[in-house]
């Protein structure tokens, strides 16, 4: 099996692509897959990825029709469509947003559909699809009124992809992401970024200044978990995902201030002291329209599941990210 | 005010623009604003409309960015966006439906923001994006799982319309139509052409095989509704229209046995006598997907009305669109 991961140089990308390497197998509907080749594309080179045979790491556009053809065309059996200009990137620069979130992932999916083989697509969508008035829980019988054109371009990459499925031109998932933490490397444009950055940062004795206020409330999901859901919807057959393929996961839900309580715990005192609050109009705006508890019967039917605990999923960011070292 | 309908050949398109014209001005939030010319573009050139100097007519490509920007460049205020290709047919040639449905919508969109004066953009949109399981009524709060490409691509412009309207690109307004009857002119490949075919062709004299069972549920609209409905929507301020710029028309709910009845109390029962039931599946699983009772709050605080009765809307048919004349 031929596997292509966009936007492979991202966090996820890479622990995925390394995941996928070590399994050795991607799990689909079919039974156990063995992986012969991994392309990671992106439009950054891919560092911190294992010497393997198999992996070839291209650096590239994720908008670039004929690119996307060539390597679609070379064999692809399934697709992770992870690159995307983020939130607050996509709200700044709308056609750079428009570009990639858009036109990219309909250019990926015209690859796909001009293989004749049904690819697997897995994309990565996003809780920012929400907006408007919303109930206190929300789920996949929501309606979508996003209110970012990243919220936007996600919601139409999901009915891009449900329709590409209906027509047979690829085998489409679409996981609706909470905000994923830990994010190693540097704060950067998505709008959840802070959400990393508070337990990131100090944990390695750096200062930080979180951009909204302590009660705000997050919905969480670990990096392990994330990859763990990408695996798992390549597993999945097609009719247990019904009249769509999108899929809200899990996550767990608390404030900005429970998160510090967690890290205080793992991290201690004067990790903790490194914070500072310093909210600003513009993350505040796009973050407070974001929902925060989600109806969790289809991702539990559907196997999918959210982490125990706050606490275990920064210990397992500093197993994973920073060989067990704190900055004390 | 110049103002711009694409689609504006076909029967609603004309109508409008007969509409526009006699009113002299077009009612707007900032008020009557008086209409000084009025482009209609179509793939094929517009027919019924009067002599008149404000009128230009032009034959092309709705989906031609480059013709688009230049209608749009040349001082266009308002568009009235109803060139589509209709559901079978957009089911039929996936290509062609994406192409006009929508990379025409966002060429019609860009060329609007590249104007930088926020024209107002009145879109229409369709029940087809509506599917997968839904509640006995339905509206803007319900999840939208179409079941068609071309209620995808109407799912999408309305997600479209809704960003480039909050980003100030366009003041945009999407009505979701139900079955408009009675459509002029000969059946085509909308899978909703059967509810005004069986009216038409009956009073025309000709004999007509109604590709659905006569139990199958409608939500029909007049054309002078409907017409009045993309007027109206003009007027409307955008502040009123809240979170997001869909509309759901309402329309009378009613079976094809009921149409049927109305028929015969406006034709006589040699028309009901021309009339035979063959259905035909592609029609009637396309058609079985359809809401047919829609949550009407929204449309009726924003001033938008049904017809009377059936008898009423095929009444008006006969004084419209055959000078009176019924062949008995």
């Amino acid at each position: 099996m031929h596997i292509l991961i966009t936007g492979g140089a991202g966090f996820i990308g890479v622990r995925l692509a390394r995941r996928l390497l070590a399994d050795n197998h991607l799990r689909t509907a079919a039974g156990p897959q063995p992986i012969t080749r991994l392309t990671v594309l992106d439009h950054v080179p891919a560092s911190g990825l294992p010497e393997d045979p198999r992996i070839r790491i291209l650096t590239g556009d994720a908008a670039d029709a004929v690119l996307l053809r060539s390597i679609i065309g070379d064999g692809v059996d399934a697709v992770f469509h992870l690159a995307a200009v983020v939130s607050v990137a996509a709200e700044r620069d709308f056609d750079l947003g428009m570009t990639v979130n858009l036109h990219g992932t309909l250019a990926l999916l015209e690859a796909c559909r001009a293989t004749g083989r049904t690819p697997l697509f897995i994309k990565a969508s996003s809780a920012a699809v929400y907006g408007g008035p919303l109930a206190p829980e929300v789920g996949e019988a929501t309606a979508l009124f996003p209110q970012t054109s990243y919220g936007m371009q996600k919601a139409v990459g999901e009915l891009l992809v449900d329709d590409y499925s209906r027509k047979g031109f690829v085998d489409g998932r679409c996981l609706r992401l909470p905000t994923i933490i830990v994010r190693p490397g540097a704060p950067n444009l998505a709008a959840s970024s802070f959400a990393s950055s508070l337990v990131r940062e100090p944990l390695m004795g750096r200062a930080y200044t979180c951009p909204v206020p302590r009660e705000t409330a997050v919905c969480v999901l670990s990096v392990r978990r994330v990859v763990e859901s990408f695996v798992h919807a390549a597993a999945l057959p097609a009719a247990a995902l019904g009249h769509t393929r999108a899929v809200q996961l899990p996550g767990l839900t608390m404030t900005v201030a429970d998160l510090v309580t967690a890290l205080g715990v793992v991290g201690g005192a004067g990790v903790v002291a490194r914070l500072s609050f310093a909210p600003l109009a513009e993350i505040v705006a796009i973050v407070k329209g974001w929902p925060v508890r989600f109806t969790p019967t289809r991702s539990a039917a559907l196997g999918f599941a959210a982490d125990a605990s706050a606490e275990e999923i920064i210990s397992d960011f500093v197993t994973d990210e920073l060989d067990g070292k704190v900055v004390r």
